[in-house]
């Protein structure tokens, strides 16, 4: 790290998605059968008829996770699960997963077959195989990094950049719920601080507390579209939320959309919660986060089709790109939406 | 992490592959494809007529680099290269990699750059795309995670547990020289820190600095094997040293072997530098590691078409279980060998 007296930038000055565009901006594909690189929820490798989907995460504790309210076992499930998304989110089938350790001398063997007791548990669940990763010492913390490897046919693969005009955009389940379930973990964890003699008021929160700590991906929602024959023009997973995912669509689409506001979906304790919090609910599925749902576009022609599958919420329709993305409030207001994208720099 | 009042294992007590075996044991294999998991260089996926080779290391600042003295370009080209090690381990060409960084605040763009650098000259020497990421903060310093994809045709894929008895044992290149290079920068770092002043003299150590700092990975011995027609009965990477390479490929072939100390390849740069400190050159060449050269046995009637090769050296022969895995020193005597592993967690 020589750096002699050059002025350096900060990375919070570029953020996430500037410094990802920053330095991948000269790569070369140079593989006949590298038909996706960087820029989509996986890349993807064509060998013969069937198509390899690889997504990877890195989760690094006192970033991604809180060890003083996060079960290890919630943990390694979890890890699987982000990974399990982007593959869903390419509408193909993860089949296989690699997990790397980064672990520091706090953890025990039992802590680590804690947390690999939720990576088998969802390979159980979600039907993957474990097969291979490092394990690794580290000075300070836990990191885990997973990469999923998905199978699909070429024709069967959804990517960011193919929705357009009239399509109808869709979100399943409910957005938000993840985020509350944050903030109620966060401010436990305050009072806890202050007073160890505390017991945590977690009762009752089941369902954010759920989403939040041991979210699932939505492999229903992928088989679901597959009995209906209905192939979604674009689809991306909500990792940051809506308003950055479908900021992504938009524009790696070169197109614009409209979301109505009272179309989106959002849970009955998320909406308690966000009021006890004295939080916009809309602000916690814009932005939350972490909600792990799908969010795609159809064609017009496919709606009929959705029309019964109480998980899928049309939520509004993609328009001219000169229009922009934006949110329709109840109030007839219309708002642009954003990518937010990590700002853990910043802070 | 509310463990009660239970015992605790210390990781130590396990160690790297006490860790991993007792993790892995249990592991299930449920999709057919998956036809190699935990347990060699890299797992091994097929699809149709291709397999895909898929491996992952992660590196952590502290643990397997130091940037005091590493440049991060080189950090950049090394994290790759140790990927690519593994993939041609498996008689395999890599195409394909991810690259997942965690990021603490002390990094600033151009830090970035470089390692990326040093990421994309490696991707252009060996001709591998790269294809996709993660990017995150952390707390502490920084941590590398790579996934290698590579392939080959199913019969050409080279593994650990094949050798057989009366099997030619080879080695590339030389060994010990890494683990020389780090002796000299972990000793010019201890003088730089009583004497900040001081210049490291590091002039003509090129050799052994930059096979701690900028190793390169075995492509040529695996296209001349190829060339010659020579596929290896058994093969594996030299990543923790001689002696714990030819013990994994005893342990999981069921055979043992005999080593000659005379006929290990040890750099005269390595012998002199090993003088210098002291050290026994067989003990930097059997225990010392990073080598990234490839230990691999050949059937005897292949022995012939290696005879020219120089970077090739037969060292040895695949003997019965029973005689283990044994060293004949120059002095006649028999040394048995034994994996290593990492002892970071001893430390």
């Amino acid at each position: 790290m020589s750096d002699k007296k050059q002025k350096l930038r900060e990375i919070s000055e570029l953020g996430e998605f500037g410094l990802i565009d920053h330095i991948t901006k000269d790569i070369k594909i140079n593989h006949k059968n590298t038909i996706k690189g960087v820029g989509d929820d996986a890349a993807v490798i064509e060998y013969g008829e069937i198509c390899a989907i690889i997504t990877t995460d890195l989760l690094v504790e006192g970033i991604h996770f809180n060890l003083i309210y996060t079960p290890l076992k919630h943990l390694g499930y979890k890890a699987v699960i982000v990974n399990l998304s982007d593959i869903y989110a390419m509408n193909a089938t993860p089949k296989q997963i690699t997990v790397s350790l980064a672990i520091s001398k706090k953890f025990a063997v039992e802590h680590i077959e804690q947390i690999y007791e939720g990576i088998n548990l969802a390979c159980e669940q979600y039907n993957v195989d474990l097969i291979g990763g490092d394990t690794s010492s580290s000075l300070t913390g836990l990191a885990i990094s997973i990469t999923a490897i998905g199978e699909a046919r070429k024709e069967e693969i959804t990517y960011r950049n193919t929705a357009k005009k009239n399509d109808v955009v869709c979100v399943t389940g409910n957005l938000g719920s993840a985020y509350m379930g944050l903030q109620l973990l966060e401010r436990e964890k305050e009072i806890f601080k202050t007073d160890p003699g505390f017991n945590p008021s977690l009762a009752g929160y089941d369902y954010i507390l759920q989403r939040q700590l041991k979210p699932e991906a939505r492999k229903d929602v992928i088989e679901i579209l597959k009995e209906l024959n209905v192939k979604p023009t674009s689809m991306i997973d909500i990792s940051d939320g809506l308003s950055s995912e479908i900021f992504h669509i938009c524009n790696k689409s070169d197109v614009g959309c409209k979301i109505f506001q009272d179309k989106i979906p959002i849970d009955l304790n998320t909406e308690k919660m966000a009021e006890e919090f004295n939080i916009d609910p809309l602000t916690a599925a814009l932005n939350g986060g972490e909600d792990y749902e799908l969010l795609f576009t159809i064609d017009i022609n496919d709606l009929e089709k959705i029309k019964d599958q109480s998980m899928i919420h049309p939520i509004g329709h993609i328009t001219d790109q000169k229009h922009g993305a934006v949110l329709i409030t109840n109030g007839g207001q219309s708002i642009a939406l954003q990518a937010q994208g990590w700002n853990q720099m910043k802070e």
